[in-house]
């Protein structure tokens, strides 16, 4: 049973996020649907490096599934972005050994959040941008990314309803890029919780508009409180940017 | 007459490109609209710094129009970027000298030309990428895009139909940058003929794709002729990214 690897990109705001669910139209179902139709074989799961939300992209998801035949890689590519086309696009795919599990071997993820920070919407980057119209003081806010970095408790960030078994994770990069009117923050970590980044990215506002509501780092982290922290960003300004794997 | 300059960013594929047309959506047309709305005077014309085609986008389009009264700008921006929400933004917005024409002053202008270059389909640059999924000789096309820079005769490049009055220009850059799947081509000129940066591209690909049917770029531009350059780039790829005035 081969184990086939894709690399996929996705229009999260065309989706109800990653997660099969019946009668709606999530990136999972539509991916099954399809690569059934193009294999002509059942597929029990393909299972992804982790769920996204509804309306969050991706231009790195990973998603792996086992086939009975060996499938021709390049058909599969280009058929099924073209059954969802401008919606999900195969952008990579290949055998793997069978110990390939999406989800359990990714090592680290990179997501990015995109900030508008000007008056008027966005035009170009329409649902791809969180409009914040409010002058930030972004010196704050670099300052907060970057307190993030290590291996803490991020309870605090955590949404309600999350399955994680632990709130312990690593955070290896976490950072703001100003470019023209636009604020990047790019963060890589072990895992993520449920909503983790959103939170993080509305606290980083909060601090940016000059919010006093929001405690010093480290009590916020050591209070896993969830109401300490920051609003949820919306989700069309999130990326899944990259999935990193070891090599096995 | 406050003389008013608006910087535009705007989704062409929302319109029928910048000049007003009886019966169709155009940038001018429903700019002019939302400009008598929220000021709520007659306005003689919106003057662009040229026309954009349908379905060419905007990130620094910049316009002027003359008005009676003394219009709040932030008002004015907000409102008109709100009435056009998501199609057009008011990006900026100030009062000039009474010589200042968005047209004639224009001292050069910036477009980019952006080309996916992969098998799948575009999703998150979806309406904004040139897909061309062949293997492109990157080197040739770096080349003849430099090869472009100064003074010349560009009637090869002019599609027909185009008014201008001379088809010599200045060629201040043009070159082609890789950004992963995605291939930038920069282009600064004094001005530009009818579709000519599309007209560019086109012959890009072609020499990238190792076509052998374009003459030696002295041979074209001495030819005059279009029949020789390559095919017109879609529309959707390319931006008119800024325009340059000298202080006036």
């Amino acid at each position: 049973m081969p184990n086939i690897k894709m690399i996929l990109e996705y229009d999260g705001t065309r989706f109800h996020g990653w997660q099969k669910q019946p009668g709606l139209k999530t990136v999972q179902g539509e991916l099954h649907k399809a690569l059934e139709l193009v294999l002509r074989e059942p597929i029990k799961e393909v299972i992804a490096s982790g769920r996204t939300d509804a309306g969050v992209h991706a231009k790195g998801q990973v998603a792996n599934f086992h086939t009975i035949s060996h499938p021709d890689l390049d058909r599969l590519q280009r058929s099924v972005s073209s059954i969802l086309k401008g919606e999900l696009s195969v952008v990579q795919v290949e055998i793997v050994s069978d110990e390939f599990h999406s989800r359990y071997c990714a090592a680290a993820k990179e997501y990015r959040y995109t900030i508008l920070n000007r008056y008027v919407p966005a035009v170009l980057d329409w649902n791809r941008a969180w409009l914040v119209s409010a002058k930030l003081d972004e010196d704050a806010m670099r300052q907060f990314a970057l307190s993030l970095c290590g291996t803490r408790d991020f309870a605090c960030f955590q949404a309600s309803g999350c399955e994680a078994r632990s709130t312990i994770k690593t955070i290896y990069k976490s950072e703001i890029k100003r470019e023209d009117d636009y604020l990047i923050y790019t963060v890589i970590g072990s895992g993520f919780l449920k909503q983790m980044v959103r939170n993080i990215v509305g606290t980083l506002v909060e601090i940016g508009r000059g919010s006093s509501k929001i405690p010093p780092i480290e009590s916020l982290l050591n209070s896993r409180n969830r109401q300490l922290a920051g609003i949820t960003a919306p989700a069309y300004g999130l990326m899944l940017h990259q999935v990193f794997y070891e090599e096995i």
